[in-house]
């Protein structure tokens, strides 16, 4: 159902300079780079060099908070880390029916795919779905 | 360098009780679970149904302590919750001398493959690195 963790996201307080060590120490790339304005922040997507296929690929998502919202919170009362891993699926709406999680509601996330949040925290961990291909809806 | 995300890792404070949410949720399986005495923990990697390939999957790793050390220090000072990233590279030593790490020692981890931790946690995350191959050591 859910294909591969697609990325794990690390709220920071700077993109710009904290992308810089995962280029030098592991040659990991920017990719996607954009802001989210509905969520306030600013996203950029780090792969590996061999990571030229974005249907199996797991990124590394830096996310910068550049307005109020979950991430400034977050900075602010935890300061940079890790924040939550996104798991893929097909069909996110599909996925969100088998899981018994159909009163979530989809957002245009990043890279324009539907997105969600869950509530439920396994383990303290934050979960985001994502569907695979972009969002018919954007 | 690294090719890929290997693992995340998530400290947990029961194993049992934890896989289930991703195998009922996800649909994820349990696959390698060992114990690993130098470090005092519990160790399981999940994995998608598609996740067949060991050299491009990523996993996701439970981490439970099973005695003294900093697994159970993490979960007595922050609970359970992400702890760590885990690149994977095809020649550890290699990669840590390009990086200019030559001092770290690398030691017979999970699955039997050479790992380090770094000290430097960037944007306070907690790097792993392994080597894709199981050790040559162990």
């Amino acid at each position: 159902m859910f294909s591969r963790i697609d990325h794990v996201g690390v709220v920071v307080a700077d993109i710009a300079s904290s992308q810089r060590w995962y280029e030098d120490q592991l040659g990991w790339t920017p990719t996607d780079s954009e802001y989210l304005d509905s969520v306030g922040v600013h996203l950029c997507y780090l792969r590996s060099p061999d990571g030229d296929d974005e249907r199996t690929v797991t990124f590394l998502q830096l996310v910068q908070p550049v307005g109020p919202g979950p991430i400034l919170d977050f900075l602010n009362q935890r300061g940079e880390g890790l924040h939550h891993v996104c798991f893929a699926a097909d069909n996110l709406h599909l996925a969100l029916g088998r899981m018994g999680e159909d009163s979530v509601r989809p957002f245009v996330g990043g890279r324009n795919r539907l997105a969600c949040f869950l509530e439920a925290t396994p383990n303290g961990v934050l979960i985001e779905l994502t569907e695979v291909a972009p969002s018919r809806v954007g």
